[in-house]
């Protein structure tokens, strides 16, 4: 068929993102200009919208009316409950109707998110969407949000029952981090907050791992305070934040916006999201993590890439941070099939899935099989019991033949990529 | 108070956006395989959503079917509704569950949208939130939407009275254009469309601006196809739609995501928004647009920066494609002044109204006051007569003083930046 000759129109455009972690103390006090200031120093005039965990309301809500107000800042408030069943679409509409109700303008007004991973990620996707963006100040209350989401830029609901189906790539130009606000978290929180440090040991920092192997308990014991003097020169709960946002930070920047679909900060994160989605009762998402960092690894050990000495080494330092080792859901093969193929969907069909070579070193591997799946679940299983086996009983446990699944592990090791 | 030393994490991120439009014919014709290829130019496999304007499958939706039947494409089709009244989180959120539902992955099953305007906000806000972003393929089915989106990064919905409340920047990487589809569009929407393309003539392209003076009527009767012929050796409409397209082009790529608050494409949008959502019967977008066109040009004549003259052959030129030249809104100051309000809170409290120096050269202003307003409402009240007044008429009504409304236009005039 004869065609007029036709026209194309090829548009580049660059955009260069740039944004901050900044850590500082006593971030509620009137004299510390930090929570009030711009993102870019300047002072604001207008109406802010200041969006509140109810759970630090509950702590920290008087504190924070009296910094804004000591500071004649204008602000409304609202609160919105943390928990993965309210990381809905709904949320996100109350957030922008308040944001339309008191005006908030596409540079001038920033609102403030002061909470945990639910609230950054429906004050995040509000402000993304907004307007079609605007800037927010980001506060993480929680260790995850401290060292993990402070550095994201990703943000998301859920919706359909999967897991951050809708959300954006939208970084705050400016996220302040005080730790003091980790001191009044229950324990189980700090725990889950570990769990990611746990992976950025994993995949980067043998020295954190070392941190989380040595300190794990009196990390969360003391909650990563300054009690750490208890440690003798070194400040093990500094380095570990500190560690644990440069690794993630380094990790995220050369690929914010996930073009390379093959990311080794998603370590631990192929096999979790389907138990974090049906566990009950609910998994925290460093919970589901560590178990998804365990399961990869027990991958990796049956392939013989990773030693089983350095594996039982992981388990320990896991069950010392005081976080499960597995769930029964890990502990069936169907569900972590269904796992794998879901996250696949989500990777262009590829698993690209990062294996540990060792601890701090990482490779990937794209064809990992059915039977492979099934010993490493039937391992999980052994790790149900309420006590964590011995190394002894660990080591048995790993020497056992993967024969009665039927592969050749050996065959498989050589074509880690 | 002392503090300890902080740490600071600065995150610097670059993403370079590569999108392309492509002109083809007979695009639904199964030997043309424009259609069905992937962006980039692979055969996909997996299911992938087609989503059909209303209007456009009542024309082409057996067309349509039967060129992804004979390519063997597998497809799940849904059709939504046009008008602005549709463009809501709603229709969004429809979307997303159908994709949901098929499995669309990541990258390999990009939605392709064939429809109108509204159409493609929908579908690309729901492309840009669904796994934080798939891409999908455009087939804008409208003038407006072939010379106009076309080139656009915008999508978003109407929320809370207010025009595209909530959206985001994330062009397709493939737009289709087959001018062909515009043969059977009503009138009104062809004339609707030209007013963006007029825009694009007032901005920067004299010789546009000639060919839409020349031409106007002709564009509309003949719905841009090629009749042209009947105009001699040129093709007027061929012409009309690569210079608005490449006009657009180039005024969007240097700002995509609008960073930069000044923006020559906004031209016309200034007072239009306002008019758009209240308008009862409904305007169409181009409508609204054309009337925001000649506002400003208003203004800027009453300050004396705009020939007279130049402003009557506008008026002539908006009047041939049988564009409303105005609406009883832009002759009501009050409203005009509350527009401008609403939209300075889009652009950091600045004016930025861009101002007509002559057909094709803009100049930015930031100090238009309310006694201009007032000047250019009462003459777009005068314009509300049924037919419009000769040249001589408008000479006249344009050497009128402004003293009643107490300002002295020269004073002004040289503050154009």
């Amino acid at each position: 068929m004869k065609r007029a000759r036709d026209s194309r129109w090829t548009m580049t455009a660059t955009r260069e993102v740039t944004y901050e972690v900044v850590t500082t103390s006593d971030i509620f006090d009137p004299d510390n200009p930090e929570l009030g200031l711009l993102p870019g120093g300047r002072m604001g005039g207008g109406t802010r919208l200041v969006v509140i965990d109810e759970a630090v309301e509950r702590v920290f809500g008087n504190k924070i009316r009296r910094y804004f107000n000591l500071n004649n800042i204008a602000v409304e408030y609202m609160t919105l409950c943390g928990g993965e069943e309210n990381k809905t679409i709904d949320a996100v509409l109350k957030v922008a109707s308040k944001l339309s109700e008191i005006g908030t303008d596409r540079v001038g007004t920033p609102p403030i998110a002061i909470g945990g991973g639910v609230l950054q990620d429906i004050v995040g996707m509000t402000a993304s969407l907004y307007r079609r963006g605007i800037p927010y100040v980001r506060v993480p209350t929680t260790l995850l949000g401290q060292i993990d989401g402070s550095v994201s830029a990703k943000n998301g609901v859920n919706y359909e029952g999967c897991r951050n189906r809708l959300g954006t790539f939208a970084p705050p130009p400016k996220t302040l981090i005080d730790r003091a606000l980790l001191a009044t978290l229950p324990e189980r929180q700090i725990r889950s907050g570990l769990g990611e440090a746990l992976k950025v040991a994993l995949i980067k920092d043998a020295r954190l791992f070392e941190l989380l192997e040595t300190h794990g308990s009196e990390l969360v014991r003391y909650r990563l305070q300054d009690s750490d003097a208890r440690s003798g020169d070194s400040q093990p709960s500094l380095e570990v934040i500190q560690r644990s946002i440069t690794g993630m930070a380094e990790g995220l920047t050369k690929n914010l916006w996930e073009s390379e679909l093959k990311r080794i900060v998603d370590y631990g994160h192929t096999f979790s999201p389907i138990v974090e989605m049906r566990a009950l009762p609910k998994l925290h998402h460093g919970e589901a993590v560590a178990m998804g960092c365990l399961f990869s690894a027990v991958l990796a050990a049956n392939r013989g890439l990773l030693n089983p000495e350095q594996l039982i080494r992981i388990i320990n330092t896991t069950a010392g941070i005081g976080l499960p080792l597995t769930h029964p859901l890990f502990a069936d093969a169907d569900v972590m099939k269904e796992a794998l193929a879901d996250t696949m969907r989500h990777r262009d069909n590829n698993q690209h899935i990062t294996f540990l070579a060792d601890i701090g070193k990482t490779v990937f591997v794209e064809d990992v099989v059915d039977a492979e799946i099934e010993r490493a679940s039937a391992f999980m299983a052994h790790l149900l019991q309420p006590h964590v086996p011995d190394d002894a009983a660990l080591t048995k446990l790993l020497s056992e033949p993967g024969a009665t699944t039927g592969y050749d592990a050996s065959q498989l090791a050589h074509r880690a990529v």
